[in-house]
């Protein structure tokens, strides 16, 4: 007997045969003899419809308010997900953010879980009460209730998993795990079995988005395993944990074991890819020292983090410098608008700024241990003709950036190259790596 | 300059074009110089929808977390106000009923109000922030949100103006006020400048649904002054109030002045009309001491209130009685099923039940001392050959049941004889009386 933390996503309970169907399943996990605590989204396209009609009063809508608006959206998925649970002859209950326990900072719209205090959640679950919990918000010690961002149900997950000392988190999306690479994309994709929480962060920094790169954060640093699989399938899913799995939960019949890592481990677990790039680049740059310094500086100063590292261009004639940058969209702007105001002490000539980008990256483990990776990258994706733009690396991750429309190709070809493909085309529908 | 409680009804704020209008109007009562805390219903249909949701997943929406699911809406209109204001350059914040300090009992579906906290409005108001209230909400000392039942939204407004100490509790809705009837049926029905509170319970009681009957109940205990207006229109709309206007009100020039009262002051004030009446019949009770104190014991056991009193017919040969109450739809079927259960103990021979009825009431503070009013409406119902079924009265009400297919006719029969018909037809569309 286990204590499970089950997220269930947007799409899983998007309608009523959906919650229904998650009910069930919630009930056949307690019938196996685990407690559960469930965690939900808001329904479908709830939180894209609160948005449009918060753009109907509003240019700019107030962080405060926006978040008073979303959070209806899962106080509507938790309520209805209990009742369908009661109407299964269960005792079920909904919860909010804030009354499971999820104390935030104040920062409207993204906030940051401080502490959990689940007190609520451990005496409904001691009771035997199936406690069902708003996931994506929390609450202020002082105002108003906060939402957690994007993806933030994920973290609402792991968070709560690591504060009741859960044995499981039990990520259930639409797709039965993660995958080398989106099959929307590379058709040869296969689904990971188990991933590293290193791996799992690099993938779902730049790219994967099945889990929310904070909640795995959240899962390496407390120890929590997590797990990604199917809301409706038996699939075993992929499990993210740093060490082997714990001989109970493979010996627990009701907990689909894992399948044995391959023999011949790959060097590269997964390939992601995202259109969510731009390429901002400083023309015409004084070939004086400092300069590159304060470049950098204006932008760490604008964007959270500089995703991608930047690589310059000399043109030798002139003794000016190009400085390119790959940020995510918004950041790309933000860091133009802080470099505009800047430009008569930075002495650039010009800035251009292209969305027309995409970033491809791989990932594993195995490279640590394997320098001649890039070269094996880069020898692939000449041989294709593709052209890199911008490269990034750390210890288990490379990245680089090519022109849009070779982006889907260029993650074809690194799947194979670095030899990921499958015998047969998947034939579950995954969302991305 | 006063401190003004408004409220707007779910049609007042049922699309983005509203909740600016809604918008507009209380930064115009503001720049009037008042300070304003505001009371919401959710959007349209908004409730309906939720709980068609509900009905979706569950065959008997559990109380609890129906109000979990219900209170989203509050939450969405209530946000959507407060951006709206916010891009008119107000300062305005959202609240929902907790947080506003609506403290109520746990009855789930139907709270009352135990206490209102309102400091954080205060702060609001004193800070120069609009305050945008969730009504319909609550929360109980120890568990989740709690809405109060249908109307709730203007018990909330009123329960708050008497904790502010608010001069003025405004209900804005759809109508431009109270009319001595509902004008889709009566097209000479005249709007009421001014209405006593006991006028007013009545009238809501028995039919009127443009203010809610437990608002009034509090407006009357806390001395609330009460206006119900158009939330868009700029008429005088009804003011319910037992005593002459205070003179700052009068002579404020940005609060409409109500109008001189009618000098010939009508006995009757106003006649409403509901179909939402059935009448329960025990046929065949033994003519025996005790026995229609037993039924009557029964059903007032299983029901809230006896809205009307029962009328006994003899049946001389067999030394049998029949009693017939009227009362509201869902609470005959549950007195039907206590008499059922108790059969046997009573001896009654068998229970009808009907609702082909309605119930038109006649109310006004004047019948008081005209003890020939029930003599009138027999003869002016009688001469229009309108069946009487039911007849009950207090000291300021009287109402019949008749059949169905009469009730529209009655209320126009009344609505004249006791002199209210206006010498135009009404021209905007109310909705009750």
């Amino acid at each position: 007997m286990a204590l499970i933390v089950q997220k269930y996503g947007g799409s899983s309970v998007a309608d009523s045969d959906r919650l229904q169907m998650v009910a069930r399943r919630i009930v056949a996990t307690r019938e196996a003899g685990h407690d559960v605590a469930i965690v939900v989204s808001a329904m479908g396209d709830t939180t894209d419809e609160l948005l449009q009609l918060a753009l109907g009063v509003s240019t700019v809508p107030p962080a405060r308010e926006l978040d008073m608006l979303l959070t209806a959206g899962e106080r509507i998925s938790t309520s209805l997900l209990a009742m369908a649970l009661q109407e299964l002859g269960q005792d079920a209950a909904s919860f909010t953010g804030v009354q499971a326990g999820m104390r935030t900072d104040e920062a409207f719209g993204d906030a940051r879980i401080l502490e959990v205090q689940p007190s609520r959640i451990e005496t409904a679950i001691a009771a035997g009460t199936i406690p069902i919990i708003a996931g994506f918000q929390g609450g202020s010690a002082d105002d108003g209730e906060t939402t957690l961002g994007r993806g933030g149900s994920d973290t609402t997950a792991v968070a709560l998993a690591a504060a009741l000392g859960a044995d499981i988190c039990e990520i259930c999306t639409d797709v039965d795990g993660l995958y080398t690479a989106d099959p929307r994309v590379v058709p040869h994709a296969r689904r990971l079995p188990q991933l590293t929480t290193e791996e799992a962060l690099e993938l779902t920094a730049h790219g994967a988005r099945v889990l929310h790169r904070r909640s795995v954060e959240i899962a390496r640093r407390h120890d929590v395993t997590l797990r990604v699989r199917s809301s409706f399938g038996d699939g075993a899913g992929t499990w993210v944990i740093d060490h082997p799995l714990a001989a109970e939960l493979i010996s627990e019949p009701t907990i689909a074991t894992p399948e044995e890592a391959p023999v011949e481990q790959s060097i590269v677990s997964g390939v992601t890819h995202t259109d969510d790039q731009s390429m901002l680049t400083v023309v015409g740059v004084p070939d004086v020292p400092g300069t590159a310094a304060a470049i950098f500086a204006v932008i760490t100063g604008a964007v959270a983090t500089v995703d991608m590292v930047g690589q310059t261009h000399t043109s030798a004639d002139t003794g000016l410098i190009d400085f390119s940058f790959a940020l995510p969209g918004e950041d790309a702007t933000r860091a133009a608008k802080a470099l505009q105001r800047e430009q008569e002490r930075l002495g650039f000539r010009t800035l251009t700024l292209t969305d027309d980008v995409g970033k491809v990256s791989i990932v594993g483990d195995g490279m640590r241990s394997t320098p001649q990776v890039s070269a094996q990258l880069f020898e692939a994706l000449s041989e294709e003709g593709v052209t890199v733009h911008l490269i990034a690396q750390s210890e288990i991750r490379l990245s680089v950036v090519v022109p849009m429309a070779q982006l889907e190709h260029a993650t074809r070809v690194l799947h194979r190259a670095f030899g990921l493909d499958a015998a047969e085309v998947a034939t579950v529908a995954g969302v991305a790596a």
